[in-house]
């Protein structure tokens, strides 16, 4: 059956199986042997893939590199799996949290066909398998963890930590869809981990799928024990218990039963616990939604299992010694041979595999088929079943501008109401996430359209505001978590956003820098279809935290993103309300990349009309005619660059003062809303050719450029460039803090008086000619420090300050609701 | 009583208190009265501290900032636990979890004394409290959260989810501390926190002190519930065993029970709970050290508890509208205005403060005397308990280098050995801290002189491979929690260092900010005494992943680590053992910095002996005269740059092929140790002046510079030197993965031949004339790619390469250890 034809919520969840039969029992078994087997191969063969002769050094790899610890466990897991879901044709992925036993994975795709089918030069023979074999974490092959490459994974085998919020993600707006998240006792030591427990709270039991938690203790990381298998059994179910899980413990391997009574009482446990889902399952289809003790399993076993007891003498098999290559010296050590010539052997290939390499076809028929086999689930490769989204016309929403400068708008309230319909016609595809912030961040108005979900308790609506059990807007205050269900949520095929402090966006790091690698990596492989874009909004940035202060100033986040591939990555600084409609609009529709978009949230005037936002949105930077001063025909003296809406707003009070006080300077101003336009064409696809650069910023005159972050990233952007002598850069230099905004900008040297400063001191001739104006200067940046020192908010001259042609028009800000609003809302 | 004196740890810890008295419990109340009042007069107002006269709109200041939600909360837990300190004369440190209660930190440190010690002009009358109030978050005053600034913290209230692991750190080799430490219940849903809890598996109950962990379920964030408040209490008991503790209960605040009541369950639960702590403390004593399930407390109270419970209709106090400023708008609204008096009113200042505004006597006298205030133990304030390690001379632990080339080495390996001796001479204030990767980043050596501390269950020698429950080493997959527990150590005034996996340190990127940020401001706060600097060994770097892949490659910590001060961040990339020890002698010495140390734990030559090795890091960067074939007098041609161990190795060989190949081309080997030497003298107090700059790199030639990152770093640091535009750099390019070092490098364009095609292209002339040289360099990566595809590993021309000194000295690698070495450990 197809997954893309959703069945009826109420038909989705069979329960009730019996009891599992010997020969589906033996079955389970050989297909267990049969991915040991191959997983073994993969980690240690050159060649001799079927052991038809006795093992020989030279069909060792010379270079073993790989992990077989994890690997026997997620081949149990993954065998019992496949014989449930095709008994109950229950659509499942696989999220595999010890990422490194990828050999465990690609032999599952390989036993159940997918992997041939993806790659055809990987037969089903002797040939085949000695391919599969060699290219395992080999030059020119494959990955030793689980990666894009690897059929039936959302979850790259790299940093530790969110195999339960990717399971969650993917499993919202999925109802029909199981996940089986395998979380390694190791990695649930991490923080991001150890807080993901917690989703259960926030997935709607009828209109999301389910996740099914399974808790590998296998009882050792690379060097220590892991925590969890060291507390006591009473002191792990209470923590599973706390969160909110009915734990299921499954103990195998420490002893002498026997393989068949293991599986048989796995397989038992598999359905009790598939059953008791449905019974959830069915509950909620009929209307009962409170939060359910979902189960969980604690599936305890050796770390190695069924590999080498000892070695030289040390124990490896149930330590951490087995986490690695457990023979690292197969090839030099002739007794270390024999020991992986029985290994392999202890399998016995010649009862799973044919003559010519082919698998006995009762193992292949364990598995469901079709797009049911687990690394064959659309799911798992989300472009497949991605719908573009129905995204209402932005320009409809956006904000008179009669004159540049009139009006006084919260930028992300505005792309808030575009939002609310956004989510009004995407009901099931779309979803935002964010730590607690998305009304602080100004996105409040998609509360008419829909609710935060939550399924905690609730306490009533005089404090529960837009709770609800199911709701497009995702809030928990960790942003690991909503990194991590955003991730989860796109590569199964969907849309969302999420909004964040900028500063404190720098915790996923590490997640987007995987997710970023992930991008790259699946643009170069065929089958893997385009997913949404990961879209950042960080309305809450660096020059506004007069609540919050230093800790909270940071703007390196775009610093970090341009570290990696050019083909992934956009940054985007729009200036005023319509250029960031325009700018999301175009975000929400792309495909394969990180947009990271900084847009502040406090109430800024607005520059240009919808019609000059789209083009100066497509163009991606462009010079405001009407702020300069050139004369048609003629060189500017001075390029005045901004990218950010502060640094923007400082750049026109400048080119304010500057028109009025030196009316002949010919002023062009500059500003950049796709920052990839400042880098060489030949760096960024998004990069302006050399002579188009040249043609804006001049290749020989003073640019002073203001930029939202760190000033040295224009640098490093255009260090190429003709000119680039010439660049004067002003940004953020963490001189600590203040609590009023231009106090802020005059700390790092950003602010209006300052700009014509760096003019007057770098055009030639100024300096001298204009020392009484830049006197006039220094002493206005000294009278508005004083005055905010002495009144605790900043001075009227510069709080009230208007574009003269908004003045003119008597269009100027508001200044009542300028002062009501205070800092960030945190 | 002096702390710096331990007590005999038998006695160290008092109990088996009484009832607490009636006048007690009143000054409690009295206390925490005082606390509220001064915290919403710090929020609100400018002038008229007493309300001598009815409130004004101008006592009110025009830009409110700051948080009010959980500081009522805090100031309850300060006093009583200011009541117990006092009679059991208990050394206490508190940490702030919620710390933008910024207020009432420093209100409790006004009501003990110390605010007005350390900071004059905040006298104890009324100019003095006028002076308090009117600096809180006010231009040119103090922040709204718990900073360096205030006293009796380590921990700033920036970024959430650190208090248990710095409350741990501080805890460690400090056996008669207690750390209160408050959670917030929004912050305990951040992953670092989440798994924090498990830090009391590696705690000794003897030697290290008591962590009391006080959750704070006020029940709101900034606009949501907290998940913690909305499950059952049998769920969160639950959830507490299962983290490892005995939590006890409280609630109050929710009806009309009187606040002396109040005050009476609470005080007998705080002797309750330090009772317990004093058993566990007199069983540790006596040799019972089994881990004791350590007492917590749950602390359940409204949100902005004795604020106004309504504003404007709408439920403030006990919701989420309290977390910040509750009447926004005193000043415009003469209700609100009317509201804020009634609620200042309501803590009757009149009662607590005389005409002259100084605190009425009794109140003071609840806190303990001295270094017994929490605000004023030197605990806090770390450098004043700082002592500097006693380093036995690194230059004794060096390997021979008899020729430049020589030997094959592991250089953490060596490096581990000086450490061995450092932890036998520093016993107890100095720790290791690392994921799981001591051994497996080559420091096992230090295991000869200590053990990984472990309190969680033991299973036998066979599998528990130097686990103790003392000892120096500190191992936790988290690195959060490495770097938590670091940062508490350093903070309390101890030394250590954190070794990880060069790509996984992203994941503490945002705890890195704030602690830059902390010494930052603590250089600039007399009273804070200088601390050892967090310093970081990353020797599984991005170049030789072999068993880890894309995943594990990221060189970005350096860029993320380089936009803080200049003052406060270091660079270190030793090309080799020698220069490793030098550097790192320099790093455990030196104070209030970050220092980064990237050095591979792979084996690889060794090229300085010791004393150049000491010349070579103490110049950061230098010309290395015998790699180069430069003559006396005459400038060079071309100079071959390198920073970090792997480029060095590639421009060695690609100076070889050179030689060889072009024996007349004058090639100058420059190698930079102190990253911070390429930046500006006026950008980085390590920079070096434009003319040694000039000096060294020449201000014309073409400079060939391999860095072992992100090529445009280099860039970013030279782009104004005379001669940066003919520096071209080879470096890391996210371009993907392979499995060998060769093919790795030749990958990213930064192999021996590339270095030689890039000197062939950019020194005048040779392209044409040396077009054959150019073709066989093409055809030897071509060689090197083919042979690594069909062999797995790389081309014995480059992986048996040596210098050639020391080949001509038959003193090249030892190939045979050198294929023995698989990749990283992971």
């Amino acid at each position: 059956m197809s997954l893309t034809t959703p069945r009826p919520a109420t038909d989705a969840w069979a329960a009730g199986h019996g009891d599992v039969s010997a020969e589906t029992l033996e079955r389970i078994d050989r297909w267990w042997r049969a991915a040991n087997y191959l997983s073994v191969g993969q980690i240690y063969l050159l060649a001799n893939p079927l052991l038809t002769t006795p093992l020989d050094v030279d069909d060792v790899k010379p270079r073993l590199l790989g992990h077989w610890g994890t690997t026997p466990g997620l081949n149990f897991l993954y065998a019992h799996l496949n014989r449930a879901i095709a008994e109950r044709q229950q659509s499942t992925i696989f999220i595999t949290g010890p990422g490194h036993g990828g050999p465990g994975l690609v032999a599952s795709a390989y036993l159940d066909g997918t992997y041939s089918e993806i790659y055809p030069a990987i037969t089903e023979d002797t040939e085949g398998l000695r391919r599969l074999f060699r290219q395992f974490s080999f030059p020119g092959g494959i990955p030793s963890h689980v990666a894009p490459e690897t059929p039936g994974s959302i979850h790259e085998g790299g940093e530790l930590g969110y195999a339960l919020s990717h399971a969650y993600g993917a499993a919202f707006d999925n109802p029909d869809l199981l996940v089986a998240a395998v979380v390694g006792d190791g990695e649930a030591e991490t923080g991001p981990l150890a807080t993901s427990w917690h989703s259960n709270k926030f997935v709607h039991p009828a209109q999301d799928g389910v996740v099914l938690p399974i808790l590998h203790l296998n009882g050792y990381k690379i060097a220590n024990p892991t925590v969890l298998a060291r507390i006591d059994d009473d002191e792990l179910v209470a923590l599973m218990r706390g969160y909110g899980h009915e734990p299921h413990v499954f103990v195998a391997g420490f002893d002498d039963e026997s393989h068949t009574e293991i599986h048989r009482r796995f397989a038992t446990m598999v359905d009790t616990v598939l059953d008791e889902i449905a019974e959830i399952k069915a509950r909620a289809a009929s209307g009962d939604v409170d939060r359910p003790r979902w189960p969980m399993i604690v599936f305890r076993t050796p770390k190695g299992w069924t590999g080498p007891d000892y070695i030289d003498g040390k124990k490896t098999t149930g330590s951490w010694r087995a986490h690695q290559v457990p023979l690292a010296n197969a090839r030099d050590t002739p007794e270390h041979l024999e020991v992986l010539d029985q290994w392999l052997r202890s399998y016995r290939p010649d009862e799973l595999f044919d003559d010519e390499g082919r698998i006995a076809a009762d193992i292949r028929e364990l598995a469901p088929t079709g797009e049911l086999r687990m690394s064959a689930n659309p799911h798992a490769n989300g472009g497949q079943l991605l719908k573009d989204l129905r995204l209402p016309d932005f320009r409809e929403y956006g904000v008179d501008v009669p004159v540049p400068g009139s009006g006084m708008t919260e930028a992300p309230k505005v792309l808030g109401q575009w939002l609310t319909d956004v989510i009004r016609q995407n009901p099931d595809n779309f979803r935002i996430f964010g730590p607690d912030e998305t009304a602080s961040n100004r996105l409040q108005a998609v509360y008419d359209a829909t609710d935060k979900q939550w399924n905690a308790e609730f306490e009533g609506p005089e404090v529960d505001d837009h709770l609800a059990r199911a709701g497009r807007v995702m809030e928990m205050l960790s942003e690991h978590q909503c990194q991590g269900w955003l991730e989860g949520y796109l590569l199964t095929g969907r849309h969302g956003l999420f909004n964040c402090y900028e500063a404190f966006i720098h915790i996923v790091d590490s997640m987007f820098n995987q997710h970023a690698k992930w991008l790259k990596v699946t643009d170069e492989i065929p089958w893997r279809r385009p997913i949404a874009s990961l879209n950042y909004l960080l309305s809450s940035h660096v020059w506004r935290q007069d609540h919050n202060g230093f800790s909270h100033q940071d703007p390196g986040f775009i610093d970090h993103v341009v570290n990696k591939k050019a083909e992934i990555v956009r940054v985007y600084l729009p200036p005023d309300t319509n250029t960031l409609l325009s700018t999301y609009d175009h975000c929400l529709r792309s495909k394969q990349y990180v947009n990271v978009v900084v847009a502040g949230k406090q109430p800024a005037p607005d520059f240009l009309t919808m019609d000059q936002a789209v083009a100066h949105c497509t163009r991606g930077l462009g010079i405001w005619d009407w702020a300069g001063t050139e004369t048609e025909g003629e060189e500017p003296d001075v390029v005045l660059g901004c990218a950010g809406d502060v640094p923007t707003l400082e750049v026109l009070a400048a080119a304010d003062i500057l028109r009025r006080e030196i009316p002949k300077l010919k002023v062009r101003v500059v500003n950049v809303v796709d920052l990839m336009r400042m880098q060489d064409a030949k760096e960024h696809p998004h990069g302006l050719s050399d002579s188009d650069f040249d043609t804006i910023f001049t290749p020989d005159k003073p640019v002073i450029f203001a930029y939202h972050g760190y000033p040295w990233l224009i640098h490093r952007l255009t260090y190429r460039r003709t000119g680039h002598s010439n660049i004067h850069v002003r940004g953020y230099k963490e001189e600590g803090t203040t609590t009023t905004p231009f106090d802020m900008v005059m700390l790092n040297d950003l602010d209006r008086y300052h700009l014509v400063i760096d003019v007057i001191d770098r055009v030639p001739g100024l300096r001298t000619s204009r020392a009484s104006l830049r006197q006039r200067m220094v002493d206005s940046r000294l009278a508005a420090r004083q005055y905010t020192r002495l009144h605790g908010e900043d001075i009227p001259e510069v709080r009230d300050w208007v574009w003269p042609e908004a003045a003119a028009a008597g269009l100027g800000q508001d200044v009542d609701a300028n002062a009501a609003t205070g800092g960030d809302n945190e």
